[in-house]
């Protein structure tokens, strides 16, 4: 039946891309609130898609956007595979890099850009050409549960108390994530770890009102100035993270890991080239590779303060805010750690200035076996699906939901992702490949019906969560 | 003849307010490229207002804004007063801090509210009035001539090149400018020493576009962090500006005008409250006025980079920016320091970061001796407008046309202000107390007489810029 199905996904690929293309058009931008009507609409349009390929659709509240949660009919004795990507995306600004507008798709060198096309509307498509075409077919030969939250991009709050209140519905034998990369173009690949996050802001206040410069400045504390020491605080000259016990927990590569990235063949100058660097930087004594897979970072991804438009106004800010997020690696604790930056940067602050946190989400890392059951049948797949073997990889990037499938389900959760390391997701002019697009519709068919011989509730060779929260 | 003209100003308060209000309803905000329009209106209304009081006007071209230049019929003989002022104003933001909207001046206990109240249209007010009333009685005994700029708030970028063009048309005997505070409520002040102003731009630039945190943190430099570490770096950790030979050049305070300083009986706690501070700060070993008026500084102004929406956006910015303005004092040379903050950040920024700065504005601090025969005159007016004699004071702004009058004109300044120190100038809810205003036009209505008394050209205490540029 398989190299029927391979064939509708091939038969039908114009039909995908202007199925993605109204998928795309849609801005639902979850961080925000005046995009919650477009989020419902994204929610809906995305059911529609799910009640046509023969599935049980419902859009479920979450307390947050809401999720969509579907089923194929689940047969006894079949292996369940929980599906899980998300249907929200970062907001596109700053609008004016983009050669094309962000929500409306166009195709242009073999690529459709858009935002969301590779995180995560792309990825999710592809599953959904998967399923369209097994159920020409008779159907998926696995049970399926899809949940495609709407929250992703902005920590997946509600996504723990709304998985835990549900967990009979998502029972599984094992969960599929394409929300990932492959390593380069014609380099398939399969993701055994990811990066963890601890997302924070900070906010400042000093006096009651802006103020003169001229009149005040030497006599008061600058909001701003404070902030910057705070920020610059937050590293060591060699690139460290400036945090107690930061580096603690931090588990250290082993030597096997090591080489195999070496043979990976990452090539720094071009990786530099395509981001206009001149060279690459970060903490001493990694390679490349190692920083953005397996070392822990600070990055600063927003400040505010004062005045910012044009030309000149001598005010000495009332307020100056951060927002500063953590990648973190296996083993470290996202609660501690954020429990660690409040304090430390609370200690550090002037004392006649104010100073708050909000916290925009904790992820832990995640780190899998790479010779379990499970992996052998995903790799099979991406060597289907793309004509090649795949290479195994780890990612910077954080997917909180792969802990908390482990933690509420006991399930654990292969990650088999279509984009290209340029896809710029969350940059101007995102976009995925339609080859990744069709080669990713291929592997999720050929995915169905491998783990379908998975051993049920195979626990031998887990994905492990660095640590369960 | 004095006595009538003061008798016609205190008719007139209704009047003045009324016109007063008219004045500061125009937003005249020169920084910003779309008031354009609204600058040409103000300058164009006070011209209006100049030649219902028998003057000649002109708004004339500066490369800039418009230039509002104004006399009365000189006679050969009489005393030449050069009195400078600006239209223009400070940005309003941010908005939603007003009690009643910026340009919509507002009468309330006493007080007219509204950008530029008292910086500076409420003090150029001051002097029309008393014009309007001299020429009821047959006009001032001085030959005037009114240079009202708009561009005081962006630097005054084009006046430089405006006066020395028309240097025959503004020379003077002595030139008066109102645009300080007094003391405090109730102690009439005259300024004889003010800061210069460097007031920089830094752009910083990494990657080519906005990258993901979780994919490229740890492997390129983020210019936010390093935006943060370069504004650390600007100060040492006793509050001292961490530039080379910052201090080389700064005129340290003379036993005499600390003890004189230590008279006025400044209130540091009352300061602290009124800005709802627990405590001040700054500077170690200062003296909270001898930080304001005697000491430089460095203050942030404006940060801006990566995302500031609500919420979380996981994204290293390829851009940050920041404005940061240096307070100066006698003997410091802008344009030194300017090279010397270019420099040295330059020096100590990350060699994968680009890095670019803007100048905004460069004046010398300004210090007169306070026994001149021009300063007498001037505390015998301000003890007849306000009733009680002057202290003698310095204040922290910049006011770079006193530098640029010695230089270009060979005119000394005197800085006769009606101000209060609470009047929020550059912060929201800026006002100018009545009282402020109509002992005001009393001072200029009385200082026009007395000056007409000054020896002509007199050079032997001149008003001094630090340096001349």
């Amino acid at each position: 039946m398989l190299p029927e199905v391979l064939q509708t996904i091939d038969s039908r690929r114009h039909q995908s891309v202007s199925a993605l293309t109204e998928f795309l058009s849609i801005p639902s931008v979850s961080t925000k609130p005046d995009h919650a009507a477009d989020m419902r609409r994204a929610a809906q349009w995305l059911a529609d898609q799910l009640k046509f390929a023969c599935l049980d659709v419902s859009v479920m509240p979450t307390g947050g956007h809401p999720a969509v949660v579907a089923k194929n009919r689940h047969q006894a004795g079949r292996t369940t595979v929980l599906l899980y990507g998300h249907y929200d995306v970062q907001p596109p600004e700053p609008l004016g890099l983009w050669t094309t507008p962000p929500f409306e798709p166009t195709v242009r060198d073999g690529a459709i850009y858009a935002r969301g096309a590779a995180d995560d509307k792309g990825q999710v498509w592809a599953h959904v050409e998967a399923i369209l075409a097994w159920q020409a077919h008779g159907g998926p030969p696995v049970n399926l549960t899809l949940l495609i939250e709407g929250e992703e991009e902005i920590g997946s709050e509600n996504l723990e108390a709304f998985v835990a209140k549900h967990k009979a519905d998502f029972a599984a034998d094992i969960a599929v994530v394409s929300d990932t990369n492959q390593f380069a173009r014609g380099v398939p690949s399969i993701t055994y770890g990811l990066r963890g996050l601890a997302y924070m802001e900070i906010f400042l206040t000093a006096a009651s009102h802006d103020l003169h410069s001229g009149l005040y400045g030497g006599a008061v504390p600058n909001p701003a100035n404070v902030l910057s020491e705070l920020l610059a605080s937050l590293h060591t000259s060699d690139g460290k993270v400036n945090l107690p016990h930061f580096y603690d927990e931090v588990l250290e590569l082993s030597q096997a890991e090591r080489q195999m990235w070496e043979g990976l063949g990452f090539d720094e100058a071009a990786f530099a080239r395509e981001l206009a660097l001149p060279f690459l930087s970060g903490e001493n004594g990694f390679t490349t590779l190692q920083r953005k897979w397996a070392r822990p970072t600070c990055d600063i991804n927003g400040l505010t303060s004062g005045y910012q438009g044009p030309g000149a106004k001598t005010v000495i800010p009332a307020q100056a805010s951060a927002k500063v997020s953590m990648r973190l690696v296996p083993n470290q604790d996202p609660a501690k750690i954020a429990a660690a930056f409040e304090e430390t940067l609370r200690e550090r602050c002037l004392k006649n200035v104010q100073i708050k946190f909000a916290r925009h989400g904790l992820a832990p890392a995640a780190l899998v076996p790479i010779d379990s059951a499970a992996m052998k049948l995903a790799a099979e797949a991406v060597a289907a699906g793309f004509g090649k073997p795949p290479i195994f990889m780890r990612e910077g990037g954080s997917i909180p939901v792969v802990g908390l499938f482990k933690k509420e389900l006991g399930v654990d959760t292969l990650l088999v992702g279509f984009g290209l390391p340029d896809d710029r997701i969350h940059s101007p002019n995102e976009k995925l490949d339609l080859e990744c697009l069709f080669a990713g519709s291929r592997t999720a068919a050929v995915l169905y019906e491998r783990l379908s011989h998975l051993p049920r509730r195979d626990k031998s060779l887990p994905v492990l969560p660095a640590r369960t929260r």
